[in-house]
């Protein structure tokens, strides 16, 4: 049913280098979208893309489309998009808003508080060596999850479902962002909120696990840092599940070496793959994930694009819960 | 204050070998009861012994008590006291109910569901060999919580609580016990719930993740069996918080050998502690606690403890809510 090759209408683009890149052109496809792939789009034809469905273009690429109407994440980070110079002003940005992605993310993040506040890891250390070790958590000594004061940095979609999720468990939760606009959802359910850079040391002290969510901007890069972590209260935990450069990876072995983090939980990293020759790796205290805590479901990620695609055509512009919000940074 | 040595009052023995022993000494006599440690008790005083607070007693302790009003266990457990001959008929036996031990054993749960669901043994696999293991969960094959079914074996105090908070992450939930007496309040949660040796297949067909939180006694002995095993969806986890002996250590390793059963958490056994021996400790899919998954708090038992003793002394019996029911078994 594709009429691309011959017709002049509208071209939706799609550019990414994911392995599933012919699974999306072809649940587009199945959208109803006139989607072709930038990497076999004719340059006589690159004037005909209205819509640009991306993730990490390469420089310029966009600016090869002078009818641009909008350009969509293929993911919920637009980090790349925001690049200096990467999407003209005047252009929307759009982004995957999917409620599963936060109830995953909340879920990878309940596990790494656990595996701190259980010492799973120290329960793991002695199984290895066959021993029984009830010494661990003498008895009466564990602590409680209303005991553990967990700090979620960033309150977007997805801090919002991990603040709340513990909450619902029984943690002391408490919330952190750039500024307090997101904040009276969370203070209504029960979440102590900070924002901005004056209440960022109050924030961090009253914090055992500190779990970070935060979008990437200038603002972000390198926010968690050798003096963040000395605030810590001392032996607590780290978790990343926001972006690499908002670490100062350095900064944290330090802090692990001395016992001021006694645990990290680690999804992103400042050169992803993590190099081979990372100490991280193999840090006796820290657990690394591939950069999967948060994962978009392919059909959801579908539905989205192409609904935000249909909403355009029609005229009616992007759709208002995908739209990014660029001095926020998503 | 003890006026122990010089009066002929009631006693309230203490038995155990923890220890915290001196602990559990100091905070019943602040509350108040004429506590002896059974260790230090003369011939002569036993027949003053009204209430005895126990764990795992010698058979024939108790029976040198002709006046016991009460047999209080010191944890939530009483599988020792129930064995034939140990506690008379006609004794009321009363045990520990802690809310917080059941949000403990919930907790420890939810940790097992997530380390099977997000595969976090094989990041920890892939992580030893400092591999950036992307294919372990492919783009968009994850499983969301409400793609796993987790089936809690046991509706007791701390089945309910793990079943709601399972429920509460959007997993789906169901719950198998003995009889049907505990389900109404489950199945108005949203959890399905079975009951008896007729609907167990049924059940455990159902499952991804089969969790034991059943008490012990002679038909939950060996429950968990080869059979039972194969009833299981393929590449299913076991999860066990009840006790050693309901599972078949040498079946659960066939099983996890095949492929059958692909994870396992297991906080008690058998044999406690867990002989260097077995093979459990070695298993790659085998994870675990040295029966710490709920402990008491000394605290929250001691108040339970002095709360009954003194009920019993003011001549109005043990209380309802720690009152063993000798046909449940707990």
């Amino acid at each position: 049913m594709s009429s691309l090759a011959t017709d002049t209408g509208d071209i939706a683009l799609l550019y990414t280098k994911w392995a599933n890149k012919p699974v999306y052109m072809e649940l587009l496809k199945e959208r109803g979208m006139p989607v072709v792939d930038a990497d076999e789009l004719a340059e006589a034809d690159w004037q005909r893309v209205t819509f640009a469905t991306v993730w990490s273009p390469p420089a310029g690429l966009l600016a090869k489309c002078p009818n641009l109407r909008v350009v969509q994440s293929l993911g919920a980070g637009v980090d790349s998009l925001l690049a200096a110079g990467q999407v003209p002003q005047e252009l929307p940005i759009t982004r995957i808003v999917d409620p599963l992605m936060a109830q995953r993310m909340a879920t990878w993040v309940v596990w790494g508080v656990i595996s701190w506040q259980r010492k799973m890891e120290d329960y793991a250390a002695a199984q290895r060596s066959c021993q029984w070790a009830v010494d661990i958590e003498a008895r009466g000594s564990n602590r409680d999850n209303a005991e553990v004061a967990v700090g979620v940095m960033g309150l977007g979609v997805m801090g919002q479902a991990t603040a709340k999720q513990l909450l619902a468990m029984g943690y002391q939760v408490s919330g952190w962002s750039r500024s307090s606009s997101s904040h009276s959802e969370c203070t209504a359910a029960g979440i102590s909120c900070y924002a901005g850079q004056q209440q960022l040391e109050m924030f961090v002290r009253a914090q055992d696990v500190l779990v970070c969510l935060l979008p990437l901007t200038p603002e972000t890069t390198g926010i968690i840092n050798a003096q963040l972590l000395s605030w810590l209260r001392p032996g607590s935990a780290v978790i990343n599940g926001g972006r690499g450069r908002q670490l100062i990876e350095a900064d944290l072995l330090g802090a692990l070496d001395s016992g001021q983090v006694d645990f990290a939980l680690l999804d992103v990293f400042d050169h992803e793959p993590l190099p081979p020759t990372s100490r991280l790796w193999s840090h006796p205290r820290v657990r690394i994930t591939p950069h999967v805590a948060s994962m978009t479901t392919m059909e959801t990620a579908a539905d989205q694009i192409a609904a935000n695609y249909h909403s355009v055509a029609a005229g009616k512009g992007p759709l208002e819960a995908n739209l990014v919000d660029r001095n926020r940074g998503y």
